[in-house]
């Protein structure tokens, strides 16, 4: 493999036009840092603008009758819901990720038929596993939040007393993929349901969540989906869950009638209702900008883009700097791969640091690996040999060795 | 009253620069509206701009550690508590309103001392008494949300059994505002605590949550503080409460080491462990402009204005329009009123499309009420004068009677 197959697969690439899409840095940088934060659609900057001066100075509260602050959400949802195979209406565009996952985590807690154990790993992300350790320290009739070292931990763990089982989808740092309709199989045979974390999936790797019969799904708008630093996150019900009772979070946008102020609480019907207060109607404005392009995006070119991205990523890590020390850690197998792949140095830090330097944006997690977070609908093939060939230039002149590079950012 | 004394009040007016510090819309629309959405600071689209390219498109992932991502809420609590008496530290800027609202509600619930009832009135804003409905829903050991009809009954059911007094400062009907001092020491003599939505008081009005000994308060960003139209919320703890258990949603925000990635969840010191998950960064970044007007402004200075233009605004209201049906609402005690003032007319529902007509932006609310919401900041004294005057030509002339206002918008 070399720097003209690259050209040449870039050639082919079905998705290529979407990269003037997503805005290019002035330098050359290349960032590979998807995974933690998605690029930025070209369009936002004049949104944000005419949104401020017609908008916000022009309509100030008439905005919520005159604009479609209040349907932006549900547009959001609908235009990625192809993304994770949700069906149309079911995707609920509100909040950040914790809260959705305390919303949605309390919601699969008393739709359970059974069970005290909710069962997670020590691979879900942090802020995944203190949502669950808070439902277990609050009250005596809460669930205990069991987590497992090891992945067949987990799955010889499920049982009977499994009342819900909660897990990133892909990991955050390996980027490990789960066998989601397995689990789902396994759990709804104890009696149990489901709730996935699809932050390091949706965007990059399919995901089927009523194929794949899963109960609930949270997952982050900023990273892959390119919602903007900060932005609202989403959460999906299964309809057969839907009205199961209230949501976690009684508020106005999930009341049956957001504008007559009734003072009695009544759910709005299906997902809607997991809506809480007031949408983050820029931050939604922003998102929006994300789901123009999304609605665009065929899901199997997209998915096809992102293992042929990552099968390359590897293959080059190996070739050019296997020899120099890195050890790739990611699965091989693409069906056990989430957005991103992950390898290890033994100088890793130093090494992210050399690599910010020479204009390449990955990720350090300690103590000793490495991640390349990989945006299908901007990322070229020819992007990734660069990256890597800097990478190799960085090993090879033993430059990461430098004193400036030893003081290592998160 | 005329308009010369009117514009003589303007130039005696001590805040009168500030006006400059937000964006006049193009029309000569005059917006009486704060008490739903407040002006724009002028600097918000130039941040906009230099936040999306330099941050988000140069920085990507780094802008975690590179940018005040992470610092931003804090900043933006201590830039507004003086105007709350809050003390510093004490103000958690994040999530919308009503997620606050289930935060703090919920954490008061468990931190009481004995009770069984959140005790509320129907005065409160819905999404208020949807918040203490949903907790009475959802568990047997639950509170139960006892929704009292009137200010009378409310104070006189406070007893042995409530846990929770739970309570908007301003109605946001009416603009009644509530004597805090007072509700807190007879909720205090029973047993309970107390907590406070700030929504339609801070920026306008004297609050003085410590002076006042409150115990917890939330409130929202996008009314009179200018937060931008669907911004961050913020929440208030006593520090006396602050460390009295874990937080609601525990977070990784709320977590002692955001950094450290541990799997076990051990909350930060102080109010701080009430935020949830990932801050909304570029709505932050829209709240901080007007948080660095906010720590500019002298809070008496504030207040001082405010209850002149509310004054105005009475005393206006019933010399122009008394004679043409307008009642005033909102009591003529200062120390009883909120944010704004509000009057009824048989026909304000077209009264109130007929003034958007003519470039007077109020609120209707059924079944005849209007609102005039009185943002201390960018109104000046000959605003009130011109808005008034409008209105009356409106019920002068019997235009509010034609055809095209008889469809009334929310």
């Amino acid at each position: 493999m070399d720097r003209a197959a690259c050209q040449r697969l870039d050639q082919e690439d079905p998705l290529s036009r979407f990269r003037a899409r997503f805005m290019s840095p002035k330098k050359d940088t290349i960032f590979l840092d998807a995974n933690s934060m998605g690029a930025m659609p070209v369009t936002v900057p004049e949104r944000l603008t005419s949104f401020c001066t017609d908008q916000w100075v022009e309509l100030r509260r008439q905005g919520w009758t005159h604009s479609p602050w209040l349907q932006r959400p549900g547009q959001i949802g609908d235009a990625i819901a192809h993304l994770m195979g949700a069906g149309e209406g079911n995707v609920v565009v509100s909040d950040n990720t914790t809260v959705n996952l305390y919303k949605i985590l309390t919601y699969a807690w008393r739709a359970r038929s059974s069970g005290t154990l909710i069962l997670t790993e020590d691979g879900n992300f942090p802020t995944d596993l203190y949502v669950a350790q808070g439902l277990g320290h609050a009250h005596q009739d809460q669930p205990k939040a069991h987590v497992c070292s090891s992945r067949s931990e987990l799955v010889s763990r499920i049982g009977a007393d499994t009342a819900v089982v909660y897990l990133s989808h892909a990991d955050y740092r390996t980027g490990e993929r789960w066998d989601m309709a397995d689990i789902n199989r396994r759990a709804h045979a104890a009696g149990a349901l489901t709730v996935w974390d699809l932050s390091h999936s949706t965007g990059a790797i399919p995901v089927d969540l009523i194929g794949d019969d899963a109960d609930f799904a949270v997952g982050c708008g900023y990273k892959y989906l390119s919602g903007g630093p900060g932005g609202p996150a989403y959460l999906w019900v299964h309809p057969r869950h839907a009205e199961k009772g209230w949501p976690t979070i009684c508020g106005w946008m999930g009341h049956r009638d957001v504008f007559a102020f009734a003072t009695k609480y009544e759910p709005l019907a299906g997902a809607g209702r997991h809506a809480t207060g007031t949408p983050a109607v820029i931050a939604d404005e922003i998102f929006f900008c994300a789901a123009e392009i999304w609605q665009e995006v065929d899901q199997n070119l997209l998915w096809a883009k992102h293992q042929a991205l990552g099968d390359l990523t590897i293959e080059l890590l190996e070739q050019e700097c296997g020899p120099l020390g890195v050890t790739v850690n990611t699965p091989r197998d693409y069906r056990q791969r989430g957005g991103h792949i992950g390898f290890s140095h033994p100088g890793a830090g130093p090494v992210s640091e050399a690599l910010l330097e020479a204009g390449v944006v990955g990720s350090f997690r300690r103590p000793n690996s490495l991640r390349f977070g990989l945006g299908p609908l901007y990322l070229s093939f020819e992007d990734i040999w660069e990256a890597i060939a800097r990478l190799r230039q960085i090993l090879e002149d033993n430059r990461w060795q430098d004193e400036r590079f030893q003081q290592v950012s998160v």
